[in-house]
């Protein structure tokens, strides 16, 4: 089965796994005529590199990206582009042993079950590398949305216990905090939190949460390609997510009708909404305010403690986890979520130009 | 930009609307040679249908399935199955004024934004009754799932601030109780919090929850196609939901890796989890635990009390509404989750056949 | 697996058996703002209906279609068009005893070994009624179609070794002679030889051809989804068809590069070819010259000769098929051909829309 | 619009551009656990190399594959399989001026038309070296077939005028020879056709033709998803392929039904046809008799004789192509053509496992 193709019209398939020669993706379906260089994807590609503070592993990956193929004189052709990046810095040998065992948290007896034996070698297609691929082409689609005065931001909400402060909002220090939070002080506390969680040789979760501004209403659709479910899918789809609210989420469980219910008001002329209780999303298509999504993700899986468990003979055994790896994920998948929503919201978009007849009438010119 | 459509081998197409002729369903790939009659589906579409008990509508929806292709001498013959319910109570009157205005948290304004128009009756293609064909679908799937062995189960966990207590988990609740709970103490006073939030003209929230039991490990894939991936857009899918937690969900934002770990055991010779923090999924593969998901579910967005919108012509007005509508939509919703849930488990388990050489030229005899 | 659904965009699902209760379509994606009756849909299902001349079956099939779904007030909604023809005339007696056996030149063998048995009544999904869907889908295409000022014209090329004369093309007569040719002189002819067929108990073949005007430039794929490619596959998916063409078609295969080269030249101010060997499409993409294809049909199989064939014991037989049929398929055939083209060419329209950067933003208003 | 992607459990992504850095394929959905080298895919694609003959452009292209992912340890782990070849002969010189003009017969045009640009090196995309990713995933799914007992085999049957001699077939000539036919003494006229065919500065058209061998019956599908039909779409997304038959083809139209008919008869206990006039496809179904496909080729666009055209400032002008260029492009493309065969018979294989209840029970062991 194919599982490693994702989008309808802009369609990407990554490839490549933690240890092998590279790792890349296709993107097909890009609109010709968009600008496109290496430096459009490295900004993103940079975002999710390790290495880069005290509270990430300390592994090098240069993951410098290359364009193969769908760009000419610095402009998609609307071929497929093809994306590379080289693996340079893996040392299978970390990994040898645990060939033979299951790693709690891990999807190394799930693979074994699937497929019958896996690449052990850094997780193979479960690393967190596989995202590379993400990313490349999630700098492509939102290059374009910003084009269509789209943005998509995503950040770190909380670490562990640590909370940012919503209130003091500050977008720069999303890209400038070693956390990815949008507040330096919520992000001082959360690395103190951090290097007292690698003390005792333990990791911990935290929640990362994306917006959309500028999106026209309309667009998604009202059955099983709800926007909602789209973003739902294409979030959970990143490794360590366990929950995906839209919105208000899971307080709207609690919340009375008259609460959650955002009142229509005019705002310039515009159909506009008092609240947002929504979160940008009414029936599955968006209704002109901000989009807003949050994604749960669990503690790292490797963890420096003695953990239990079975190897592949069918025996209990113990063992130690060796490798670096990182005290908490959500800092590098901050721009993975953010790469999957544009990527969603992008194709989304480009499907929606054939809803309606006057539009595809004018658009061929025979009204 | 066609939206109607699910799943990859296991295919369902619904149709319909609110007060349209009719509402149905295409079931494509269905596997031949299952046997299968109206009241295996009529089953499941009772459990959806209005006017049971006192906190629901009393609207009466015969909703009464009729089988017109696929089935031959009572077994599928592996072509599209269609299924078709009449739509026999619908009073159109009651919607007459909806057309002009927006109703606050239904999709009104949406639909005309992305299509220009809309059928305004009843709420068109996004009502409830939309879910007519998932349900009949979803009758299938689980016919045949229950025959490999896997069980799929969905109930109420919670309504408003009433929550069912698991320890006292009673299967047999679900369908008795009004509120399909699997807890009848807690669903006497779901009741009582219902009738009092329908006296205050008003509506609420409610958590559902589904377990998978029986699925084999392995089902799924590593990147996006992630068996968790799939069922939160399938669930997030079902209008109202607006989060979904796998395992223990939004909990593991705050939990510490040595919590959320589950460690590998051997139980009766096979490999299992000592706890199942991971809701039975691991790397988006099936891990022979049970799999859970919850979904939160917003309050019915038609509540009775005056509400402040926006008209057509952009004016802003004060609405009532009228009609017949439950005060909240979890208890109906939970066999539509049952249905996603095995449609999506079901549409997996078909892919995964091809996942091994050595399994298929074993199927195609030549090994 | 699922097979009865074609289209990207524009995507429609086919259901029902020849002796079923019914057949039916469900077209989703279908544009929202389209004036559509019944009366549209029924021209076309009216070209495929039997018992209108003496050279073809005399079942009398009403084939009435009713829209379920998907028209409000006269306009599509965008939502998916439910489309329902209830089976009337169906005489399962006459096909009782094909149960046992495997009819020459039928699909009986090969539906026993892909599904282990099979609706032997009519052919069933294999009966040329599975065809309604593909038309009443096709009939709303073609009107969609028309008012971007593109015609699509089907007719019958040829009947035995009775061919239309091209030079002497009345498109009236298509829809006026038993043959759907489009010459009826050459229709008085095969009518002729269709007769004398018919007392020899046998049946012959022909060939059917289409042609796409005002089709503009530039649509369609460069590699798999090129528009050929697609055409190819609509059509060879019409049973009977054996061979499509496009263009010059086999005549290319013996042709030179400097006569099978159209020259292009300027016409009015713009782009055009001199000659036409090409059809219409260049490297998979239209070129504005008309869209040519043609497809080459088999004898019907069930003739009146008695015939060898095997039974499900592995007996070999002597068999004399009864029942109604017609001496030739191409007839009938000719608006189907012109519902699968017409569906296939308004999908690469609708998937058009997306290739280029510039008018996306155009259209999304934001140059 | 997304083109690039073929195939639904065996699904290809190709990318690349004849003159940019390098081309390649993503094979995602291979089943897991096959034993791959390099040098199975090398295979391949030196039957697709140019300069290996006087009959062919004497352009070098070492085309040395290389595998980026999806195998470990010489086996496919079923994760994505990445193959890049990367381009080192391309001399972009010889292609400056065809940037402003229309090439006749070539896609120079409808790809203006379509992205509003090209990369016009050596024909950007629509460069026959586009089929490289093609032919590298046929490799594959070529060996999984074998090991299935399937074969399938590509060959020239005709070049211009010269037939091979069908009863003389000898397979080993198709690899030996320089024109790919199975008839020596055919290819050695067809030879000095071509040279004589060169001097006129002309190119000229042919036939090829696949045979598969040892399917099984009842793999494909009875409506849209019909074997014969995705064949004709696989080969027909072949550049400069104008026509396909399936089994008699164009012959049908002027046959019998008595003489077109194959009679069922037993064969070692087993049901067999006494005539293979259907080319082993009954109702879209495999009948178990060897499929039987050809395609017709137009005659390569690149003459070296002065072409009329029109430049994109819309002035009618006369050019002479320059470059290196094969006179007719049928021995090349026969394993283009068995490549999408092999990939379409798989992915129909691997579809139809999920066909029947009983043995999806069977494979899940639950009966």
């Amino acid at each position: 089965m194919a599982g490693s193709t994702y989008g309808t019209i802009f369609k990407i398939t990554t490839w490549g796994e933690s240890h092998g020669k590279a790792l890349g993706v296709v993107i097909d379906g890009c609109p010709a005529g968009l600008s496109l260089s290496e430096a459009d994807i490295q900004i993103y590609l940079n975002r999710r590199k390790p290495g880069q503070s005290n509270i990430s592993t300390p592994r090098k990956e240069d993951d410098a990206v290359e364009i193969l193929s769908g760009v000419f004189k610095g402009v998609t052709t609307g071929t497929p582009i093809s994306l590379i990046v080289h693996n340079t810095s893996q040392r299978s040998g970390d990994y040898g042993d645990i060939a033979t065992y299951y790693r709690p948290g891990h999807a190394d007896y799930t693979f074994d079950e699937k497929y019958g034996f896996r690449d052990y070698r850094g997780g193979g297609r479960s690393s967190g590398r596989e995202t590379i691929g993400r990313v490349a082409a999630g700098a492509i689609a939102a290059k374009l949305l910003l084009q269509m005065g789209i943005t998509v931001t995503a950040y770190t909400r909380s670490i562990g216990p640590i909370e940012a402060d919503m209130n003091a909002f500050d977008k720069a220090a999303i890209l400038s905090t070693p956390t990815a939070m949008p507040d330096k002080n919520a992000s001082a506390l959360a690395e103190d939190y951090l290097k007292q969680t690698m003390q005792e040789l333990d990791s911990c979760g935290g929640v990362m949460e994306c917006i959309v501004e500028g999106m026209p209403a309309g667009i998604g659709d009202p059955v099983f390609e709800k926007l909602d479910a789209n973003l739902s899918k294409s979030i959970m789809s990143i490794g360590a997510v366990k929950a995906v609210e839209i919105g208000d989420g899971i307080m709207v469980s609690k919340s009375k009708g008259s609460e959650n219910n955002d009142a229509f008001c005019m705002n310039n002329n515009t159909v506009s909404k008092k609240t947002n209780h929504a979160g940008g999303i009414l029936g599955g298509m968006s209704d002109g305010s901000p989009i807003l999504v949050r994604a749960h993700v669990k503690p790292t899986p490797s963890i420096f403690r003695s953990q239990e468990t079975v190897n592949k003979n069918g025996e209990e055994i113990s063992i130690q986890i060796k490798g670096r790896h990182d005290p908490i994920i959500v800092p590098r998948a901050v721009v993975v979520m953010e790469s999957m929503v544009a990527i969603t919201i992008l194709d989304a978009l480009l499907l929606n130009m054939s809803a309606r007849t006057d539009r595809i009438l004018e658009f061929y010119d025979r009204v």
